[in-house]
């Protein structure tokens, strides 16, 4: 398939530079050789500089440090560590610890963000220990087969960053890298896949090498929107990332793509910022109410904080709603020193009264018990017997949405993530309330809470305005 | 058993006197003779003072008039209305045409309160043509078993008079005077039922002629929490109109009583009157707001006129929630002039932001006319995908729930009652807020909603308050 003059145009702003091609390839040969030299073991790159697939700018290299299968984990994690600090001292770079499975180190050298993984040099993906044993076959699966397709590849991870679900962190849920050229391997192209997308329907099957015999068996094993086999690993879904959301976002950006192309598809959206006045002129116009809580970051990576604080954003809705507290929308953040957990309600404020369900009138001990407790209270109505069971009125227990989230035991008996409940529980929570819910530190979080609309939406109405 | 204390100076008030018992006798007696003589038909007495078991005071004669089976309704109900207007000159009475399966006339004839219903003079149950065929059966089976009976059939009418459960009628769903005394029969006495009514449980089961072989039969037939199967046709249940409530609330009430008899049971609560200062000083107390709709009363009898009027405020109240407005306690009056569907609510007025959900993505067409229409919106946030659906912020409709009331068309969309419909349509209904909820004409039942309490919750504070 010829390139439209867009595509073409957008190429020759991604694809990598000779220059950068050789500078990243050579990095790469040296780090290899200094992993030989400090730890005795071979080393690979892998990732998206190693298959000639990274678009222009990108300094992201991975080494992948091959131990032999025989060493326990405790002395990988021990030995991997210790090899990848002497690496990073001898280019005179500076590192920082990570947790995946197990620690690595992420560093930068000479300009480069480079991960320095160790793992088990396994001769199949049959024998991995751990999860990170796999991606070198990734590598070893694609090199032979990508190398007239890295053109298409920069195109779709470039038109998914555009389009906002680039990236298989748990903050976006969207495409990874080694999925976007399986996905152009599988079609034999970029518009070739884009046109295949538009038309997709949840429970897609992409299984290149065929290890099953039909989609139903396939879908009958994963239950993801999109469900694209390893090549690698028969049992893998590369997918599995993928939200519902986001991969419905997709196929609306590649409907609306081969509809009526754009070269503003291929351009992310610069973030915006919110002041603290537009702020509190948007909770005005919104009229709704601003609630949250924020506290320490719990020191892990994205993927495992961010399920956390959703979890725990859930308990809070949960218990919210139980006390009558009818929320519009919810959301969290993780930054880097806190994080926040917003709650927009329709309102925060309730009258004190408040009916309470007592026992089934058949369960004699307990009404006679509910019936003692009210029986001689003047406040409110009640006890009465609707139906089969006592009620009565009494006085509603938290009046305003700001004193349950502020009721720490209470907050702290729902269900929680660990390490959220944790830096909770040690350091404490805040809870803001209207137009002190506003910090610098979540400005570009609430202006992306406010402005929310899809990436497709944010791609049409830009191409729109521009044409009015 | 021997009649506790309590229980004689109960029967030494509500036993029917002499010079009571040979006056409505007389009376009867008379009305019998009359219709023989304006109609030509025989003619029969029937409910409590036929059978003896009507309650000091009680001026309530029913008399039937039996018509030959082979005349048709029309003839029937326009010879049983000449022939009842005939009587009711005679005695130079006042009478008003009510309506049951067919029309009546309800008269006031020398202080008694006569009801003259015509009907089939059918041979057995089995050859009735309408409903009220069935009344001179009840009267025949009784009579002869109920003799010794009396003063425990009106020990229990009086304690279900005095725990608010006595009537058949919809406005009540209590017990019937016939249920009363089935139930007296079935337990061959007052305390004998009270010890076991105050163990029933849900589908309780009362077959006096043994027309079923097992419970199991009669609770697959019929579905009411108490079953007594009619002896004069064992398709009908005598306690159908019994609500789940006021059986509950009965089993209460006889529950208290057999543990700690007062005469307090057998004492009605007289109703009491709420003035405009004291519903304000209420609702500033309760913090809650209110809305009532108030509309004529159709000029039909209460059992047909409530249920519509709750069938209308459950279709209310459905729009209300739907529309986020969230209701602490909804209740209806019917009035002799107008009608009322009171809301109370936690909150009135809400802000005008609300996410209006669209159509599923892989519905293109309607994805894109959802998109098409607020793609430009400046307002509010959206459209944006969530799972696989679109959603956006739009400008709520009604902010008010005063206003969604008072949108008549929208509020005629809904599932009315029939004859509520037709008054609401063409003499309009107005919407209500705060202290213009109250008026004369309901400050009994405004009272009774704000005192809510079940009878047997009342009875028990009564006692105690007495104690203290």
């Amino acid at each position: 398939m010829t390139r439209s003059i867009i595509e073409q145009e957008v190429l020759d702003r991604v694809l990598p530079t000779d220059a950068e091609r050789s500078a990243a390839q050579e990095m790469g040969n040296k780090l290899i050789a200094a992993v030989y030299e400090v730890a005795g073991v071979p080393a690979m790159m892998t990732g998206s500089v190693a298959r000639g697939t990274w678009v222009r700018g990108d300094k992201d290299i991975d080494i992948f440090m091959l131990f032999p299968p025989e060493i326990s984990r405790e002395e990988l994690q021990e030995k991997g560590l210790a090899a990848a600090y002497a690496v990073v001292e001898k280019f005179s770079g500076t590192a920082e610890e990570k947790y995946a499975e197990h620690p690595y180190l992420n560093a930068v050298i000479e300009g480069f963000d480079v991960d320095l993984v160790p793992c088990y040099h396994v001769s199949s993906t049959a024998e991995m220990q751990c999860a990170v044993d796999r991606t070198p076959f990734h590598t070893r699966y694609l090199l032979p087969k990508i190398g007239n397709l890295r053109e298409d590849v920069l195109l779709l991870k470039q038109f998914a960053k555009g389009g906002g679900v680039y990236g298989s962190d748990h903050m976006t849920g969207g495409f990874s890298g080694y999925l976007c050229e399986l996905l152009v391997l599988a079609y034999g192209g970029f518009s070739e896949f884009m046109q295949a997308a538009s038309e997709f329907r949840y429970g897609e099957v992409v299984d290149i090498e065929k290890y099953y015999a039909d989609t139903k068996i396939v879908r009958g094993k994963f239950s993801e929107p999109l469900i694209v086999i390893d090549p690698t690993d028969k049992d893998r879904n590369v997918a599995a990332a993928l939200t519902p959301t986001r991969f419905a976002e997709f196929m609306e950006l590649a409907r609306d793509y081969c509809a009526s192309p754009s070269p503003q598809y291929f351009v992310a959206d610069p973030p915006t910022q919110m002041g603290m006045n537009e702020f509190a002129a948007t909770l005005q116009k919104r009229g709704t109410a601003m609630l949250a809580v924020r506290m320490k970051t719990p020191p892990y990576v994205a993927d495992t904080v961010v399920p956390q604080l959703r979890k725990t954003m859930e308990s809070m809705k949960a218990m919210l709603v139980a006390e009558d507290f009818q929320i519009h929308r919810a959301e969290v953040s993780m930054g880097a020193e806190n994080s926040l957990i917003l709650f927009e309600l329709l309102i925060a404020r309730l009258p004190e009264i408040v009916v309470r369900s007592g026992p089934p009138v058949w369960n004699h001990e307990n009404a006679d018990r509910f019936v003692e407790k009210y029986l001689m209270q003047e406040q409110f109505a009640g006890p009465w017997i609707e139906e089969d069971r006592y009620y009565t009125e009494v006085l509603r227990k938290y009046t305003t949405a700001e004193s349950l989230l502020s009721d720490k035991s209470k907050i702290l008996s729902g269900s929680l993530g660990k390490h959220v409940r944790q830096v909770m529980e040690e350091d404490g929570y805040e809870v803001l309330a209207g137009v002190d819910v506003w910090s610098l530190e979540f400005s570009f979080f609430l202006s992306a809470f406010f402005a929310r609309s899809s990436h497709a939406i944010r791609k049409l109405r830009e191409i729109r305005g521009g044409q009015e």
